[in-house]
């Protein structure tokens, strides 16, 4: 399990002065740039010079309660199933303040060429990253309580 | 069946050139801001006045094709169940130029009064808007072509 | 002058139902794109196969009247200074339903190669486009009242 | 002087793989955001049980070099002018990785009263924060080699 902490921004909020719901997408792709920041270069390395992108081909998200403004978001990160080129990873959204799960998060990305536009097989160092954060076998980066 | 056209634009899309998923969403809450807009006041009435909001409580989307800088996004809008204080909404995502599907998303939301945040009753117009866009009812606004 | 009509979004609005003030930036950046789709090919067809950016050098804006979710904007656009390689632009935000004047920004971008990252010649067609809303050299596309 | 450090964050670059000149008037906010969250509460107290919004009258940026994905951005912020309803800041945006200068920001910004929308004195606890990064009567928070 991987976690990325960060406190709710004034412009994530809306009218009603919670996280808008498209936000909490831009959350989970947040949590993956900080655990490639575990690479050297992190994810502007590998889009970059690497030529790897992920582009997502499946999100979906379940809400169980508002994350508002003046909240911290604990997203918990853990890798479901690794395939050659694709990646599937599981979110859960919780409070700091009360550990109140907001919301759980599925997403699969595929690990593509960004010139050529083609799946191409999960890099190694990238694939070690996500081994170690699959269910099950996790490499710790425990947060308080979560 | 309710058809939002609208341009890609710059600031949606990421540096693959292609639309940052997360946008994605924000675009199906477009679709139904322009859906509301049949209602007098359109969403800034039942969001002000009315103190109605439609919190998200399910969301998933499915990637087929990406959408690029310089496509023009059709989101053709369905109501897919009509429930007392939620309902399930389907979007297609196609590019105009060539009529490729780009993306289906499903969106359950619940109207809710914004001071208490307790689900309320579908108003009476709104409940009236969806019904006219209920699968398999379609009250018209076909898009040509689509 | 050219005119960009929009309707505020909810994305756009903050916890006190106005819009943000850093989106007036990105509704600039919207006008320009929605002057350069006069051009074949938009903008999409310059930042791509024409490899020609708009780095930004210079924005400021100032802010008179709130623009609130339910306004439609009217951005007037016009050119201040076409020099060889930048452009200065001004804009007036409105409000459609009274005609306030919500906000004037000016903006100083340099077109520039993206490979190179260099400022290039303003090219002739774009260069033509900003010639015919140079200040006091008015080629039409008045809306309605503006 | 007050700073701020950050990741560009992927969202947050254009196509051209820079950070889209709307989002450095964002970043501006969320250093106003860090700020304040030296105050018990943070800016939520102040927009939630306090009323107490910080609309923007005026903003300026001028951009000297780009900020890219990979980057962290150190912003650096201080108090130019503490009126008795309104506050002037500047910010100057820098490179962590090379301390180069990439922009440079003003900011006035008017304490406000949400619900009644006018001008409020600026609050004593706000002063005395502001008045601690007053230009000339530096409180400290170096960042090194800042």
């Amino acid at each position: 399990m991987f976690i990325h902490q960060r406190p709710v921004r004034f412009a994530d909020c809306d009218m009603a002065r919670i996280v808008f719901f498209p936000h909490f997408a831009a959350y989970c792709h947040e949590a993956l740039e900080a655990l490639f920041a575990g690479l050297p270069g992190g994810y502007a390395r590998l889009v970059g010079p690497d030529d790897l992108g992920i582009p997502t081909v499946h999100f979906s998200i379940e809400f169980a309660a508002p994350l508002r403004y003046g909240d911290t978001a604990v997203i918990a990160l853990e890798v479901e199933r690794l395939g050659r080129t694709s990646v599937s990873i599981r979110y859960r959204f919780s409070r700091a303040v009360d550990q109140v799960v907001c919301a759980r998060a599925r997403h699969t990305i595929v690990t593509t060429s960004l010139r050529a536009l083609k799946p191409v097989p999960v890099p190694a160092d990238l694939r070690q990253l996500f081994e170690s954060h699959l269910i099950g076998e996790d490499a710790g980066h425990h947060a308080p309580g979560a």
